[in-house]
């Protein structure tokens, strides 16, 4: 049995083009079986265009355009369907499967994630049993995604009652198909490969997975689609940050590969995050501020792999507190890219605006305009050419709101939102950002001689608490503890990373690559006195 | 019998706080049974603050301390617990009954919205039986706010497949308790009386509600706490937009009073809305630009009641294309109110960009950077003084774009972010703005003779088709034949709504009044291609 994992990048809400990809994929392939992600049809997570009942019959109409094109094969296609029993939510999420043109029946997604970026309980009602296929003589079954993490424990926030794998189980299936749209997350390397390979091991048949490929909003899903075979080993894995094909022989057994992760993942994420953005919304230009730092010359290198260096244009701003170091730094690095420069001073308007205001501004308000001048020429840029400013603040900036709001906090897209300053660093060596950036003091440059660290801890002691309290959801005992420091430190950044939950509200989307990064997945209320 | 719903404005997470007030309400009864809203102790909703394991300790710390305060009454108090069954979701929404200071039980909510502004299904598992508890020969039931409103088909967006209110109705009781934290809505006036009349007469027995009051992030809960009698109908009311004890004696019959809403009520929420968004995060002054338009007078009028006048400040911001009425009505309104008011010209500081960028900037650039301006010098004052900058965009340019990111578009609180212009003018009129204000063609004056109509349609055919897609969730079909407006049309405003979703997910949170505000409770993707 040949079987054809389909990575495709679809568009949410695109369904005429989802759709054309879906049947170009059917012209053209040679196998027996098959499988595409998770809402294929309609792209994933569609959050409340799911509401919209003309969507629904869309995504229906497209399924049976779809059908013919399965002809002489075994297909299942993914989308939102209406829940026939008319009761609790209206929708389920469904993989739809075709047998020889004919469609024979749907799974209906068991196991509903409602946790960090989740809601599918805000749509889906969860399916019943476990239906079973038979295709050339083989018994298979279809789960999507979550269906599978229950099996091995791998659910951080939810411990369901079910678990669809042990209902397979029972059933006896010879091949276990999963449609997945299952976010990339940088320090969750091998998890997938280890929940799909319990899998397998307890139905004791291969598990193929077709994970989705593409950013959306926030979150990028870096494809990876898996061949595990009845043993549990890997051994065939799709590319991962690009659409591709996973074409699997099972009847030709293959020694088991290792699956690796790394810096070079979590750059590949950012790239696609940045170009997904843009292609996506018809958008070609980027502008951003480089100020010789090391956060926005990363920012830069990511731009021009995503989109080209003729379509990124960065600004120097120098003010009175600018480094020549970091001018230069500036051009170089630019002239490195092949990317377009120019310099705007912000001197003279923060003058007039020292001039304009009737009152001497505070070392707050003389910092923020500053910054504030900034993002204005930046937005002035964008409003003219048509261009997307990127935003360049890091997660560890976010965190302790070191930044000014309407300032450095603007822009469409938040490339490092999501990525701690040591993590900027790994970035920046893997990359070949010039040492002179990379070790240089980061540093505002919005009064003399100012560093980051007049207001923040180094980052080796900042980060890694940021990170098991953000991320891991640590208690500050237990982080106190666990990186050796005074326990009213930790509390103290702490409280600091609540009351700055305002600003974050207003930051530009960013991209998404731990398994827990600000916005959508961490819903803290501003007005509250806990922390 | 003797009751009280004590209908309290907690703050989210002080827990500290909260408790202190339960302990005051109970030591000033003298009721037989009291009351409180959902989720008592911690406030409602506290989100993502529930998945830390010590909130959840420290709510159950609280309660124990509650208990000894209970002897001699019966006491019901609202918080989140462990689910014992450690399946699903690890949390119960459950009300706590004391019994003569002993907890007799808990009754676990039964129906979780999980839609619009709602989520508890990222929380909370459904609980099980309705217990009946009984306290002075009376057979009492306790039923957690949305748990009612199945009944009655008053839930828009599921359909549950239990009714706890009918499962109550086999076990007959004498008297239905039910602690609500139930939103104000501006339209849906007496929806909240109608459903829990269809309670009382399927039970045949008084309900009385005890509802919470207070304004948390965007949601502005009313109080409203209601008695309903065995025949359905409504005989007391706490007041709204306050805390209040409505004190009830089941021996003495009441004649049936009206209900009532309007806009004066519309006008309190929008009050309570800034007062506690201030008050809960201790601020107190707040700054806005007053443009001499109808938008920025009237949350001039709003802040003034909210803060008193002596914490409000005006910044006229005129450029050159400012009308001399505008000047000079702004100096009027700021009069009237009792507010200070100053005068910083935009006119240099925009030339000054003009000289520094090395383009002439288009329309959009030109329009955006004087806006911008504006914003940076109020944020100036902000960061000088410690103040809130309000933001006064409304519903119909919020929905539109028509307005400026960093520009009109900044400020901690969107005050009319849910309402649309043409209830901004009856809301104006209902504060006696002067009419000079409210006559004025309305106009971002950013170019000459500019009128908002040179962008978009007369508002009295805008705002309809606006509220009919957002709120109601009408289809375009639908609403062209309503609106007796062309298809086109009415398809053109719906993808300009859609275009500038990423404009909107920038915006401060706004005060929500309507079923459906922008923000939280309307998930739509920036990245999309469906409308």
């Amino acid at each position: 049995m040949k079987i054809e994992a389909v990575q495709l990048n679809p568009t949410i809400g695109d369904l005429e083009g989802n759709t054309k990809k879906i049947l170009e994929a059917l012209t053209q392939s040679q196998a027996d079986v098959i499988l595409f992600p998770e809402l294929t049809i309609t792209g994933y997570p569609p959050e409340d265009l799911l509401l919209d009942p003309s969507f629904i019959a869309e995504a229906e109409k497209k399924l049976q355009q779809i059908g013919p094109a399965t002809k002489g094969r075994f297909v299942v296609v993914g989308l939102p369907r209406w829940n026939p029993h008319h009761k609790d939510k209206p929708l389920y999420n469904s993989a739809a499967v075709f047998i020889d043109g004919q469609l024979v029946g749907f799974k209906d997604k068991t196991l509903l994630p409602t946790y960090d970026v989740f809601d599918e309980r805000r749509f889906f009602e969860p399916g019943g049993e476990q239906p079973v296929f038979e295709y050339l003589g083989q018994r298979i079954g279809v789960l999507i995604c979550e269906d599978c993490w229950q099996h091995a424990g791998g659910v951080g926030y939810s411990d369901y009652a079910r678990d669809p794998v042990l209902e397979l189980a029972d059933k006896k299936i010879d091949l276990l198909l999963n449609m997945s749209a299952s976010p990339y997350s940088y320090k969750r390397s091998n998890a997938r490969q280890a929940i799909f390979s319990a899998c397998a091991m307890t139905l004791r048949c291969p598990v193929v997975v077709c994970n989705q490929v593409g950013a959306n909003d926030q979150i990028v899903f870096d494809g990876h689609s898996l061949h595990i075979n009845a043993k549990g080993e890997l051994v065939q894995r799709a590319k991962g940050f690009e659409e591709d094909t996973l074409c699997i022989d099972l009847s030709k057994p293959l020694p088991p590969i290792d699956d690796h992760n790394g810096i070079s993942h979590l750059y590949s994420a950012l790239v696609l995050g940045v170009r997904d953005y843009f292609q996506k919304q018809r958008f070609s230009k980027a502008i951003l501020g480089l100020s010789g730092g090391i956060d926005s010359a990363l920012v830069a290198c990511i731009a021009k792999d995503a989109l080209g260096a003729d379509n990124v244009l960065a600004l120097r701003l120098p003010s009175r507190h600018s480094s020549p170091g970091s001018l230069s730094d500036a051009e170089l690095l630019a002239k490195n890219l092949g990317i377009q420069i120019q310099t705007v001073s912000i001197d003279e308007l923060f003058q007039e605006y020292l001039n304009r205001l009737e009152f001497e501004p505070n070392d707050l308000a003389t910092q923020n305009l500053q910054a504030r001048v900034r993002a204005m020429i930046l937005m002035a840029y964008s409003n003219q050419y048509g261009s997307i400013l990127l935003n360049t603040s890091n997660k560890s900036e976010m965190a302790m709101g070191y930044s000014t709001l309407y300032g450095d906090m603007a822009g469409g897209l938040g490339v490092l939102q999501d990525v701690t300053k040591r993590y900027v660093y790994e970035l920046a060596r893997y990359v070949n950002i010039p040492d002179s950036i990379i070790d240089k003091v980061p540093s505002a440059e919005l009064k003399p001689n100012q560093t980051d660290f007049d207001s923040l801890p180094q980052f080796e002691i900042l980060d890694p608490i940021l990170e098991s309290y953000l991320e891991e959801g640590l208690s500050p005992q237990e982080i106190a503890i666990a990186q050796n420091q005074p326990l009213e430190f930790v509390q103290e950044l702490i409280r600091k990373i609540h009351a700055n939950e305002y600003k974050r509200r207003q930051a530009p989307i960013g991209i998404r690559v731990t398994q827990k990064a600000f916005s959508k997945g961490r819903v803290i209320p501003i007005v509250q006195r806990f922390k």
